[in-house]
């Protein structure tokens, strides 16, 4: 039938415990919180979009690494890809509840990284001044 | 004198916006939501730590990879590294306030993850099923 998505060597029935090397959930954070992932699920946020619309949100993705992107995001179920009945016919990504969830955490955290990022650029100077001598 | 950490195509009056592809907030998020940067941000929540107990604790870390996923944690302002006066010297990490911050958001999203997991591997096998047939 289907493959097993879990790893084999993984009890199903244990917690998922992210600190363990083989618990299935690093990897959906991986998805969630990768460059391109990150960015997708928060552009989300505003409303459904077309590919071509959130290619243009997320400023520098290709097209191959954001359609790789959405489809690990729909696998988990992050992401709902519909495809609408036009011609030519239309796709069109939104979030699922759980990603709407997700999507709050990460915006949450690209706030208090925008909010803070003097402090960054000075505590990269300092420490760039520090190993520079 | 030091290296300006923000690249020189970048106006640093205009405010971060991660959404651009120059932002250098991008790099910042990257670092403390990598593989191993989430789970040493997380991990410094419960207390500081030892470079060895962290890498017990990030379970599956090389000594090369959580030194580099610390040394841009420190760079950032997220960690701080401690050198003991002791003999042998200790290291010890800790989480800045910006850090703790962070880590705290990061929390938040693993224990979304975490909770869904379920739900996750429904989706995901629904998913395989779809496309092998």
């Amino acid at each position: 039938m289907t493959e097993n998505p879990i790893p084999s060597d993984v009890d199903p029935t244990l917690e998922a415990d992210v600190f363990s090397r083989n618990c299935s959930s690093r990897a959906v954070l991986q998805n969630a919180t990768s460059r391109w992932g990150l960015l997708a699920l928060v552009a989300l946020r505003d409303g459904d979009l077309r590919f071509s619309a959130l290619r243009r949100r997320v400023d520098g993705v290709s097209e191959r690494m954001l359609s790789q992107t959405l489809q690990a995001l729909e696998r988990d179920g992050f992401v709902n890809r519909e495809v609408l009945q036009a011609i030519p016919p239309r796709v069109e990504y939104s979030l699922t509840e759980l990603g709407s969830a997700a999507a709050e955490r990460l915006s949450d955290l690209i706030d208090l990284v925008e909010g803070h990022i003097s402090e960054v650029h000075e505590s990269q100077e300092a420490h760039d001044a520090r190993r520079n001598g």
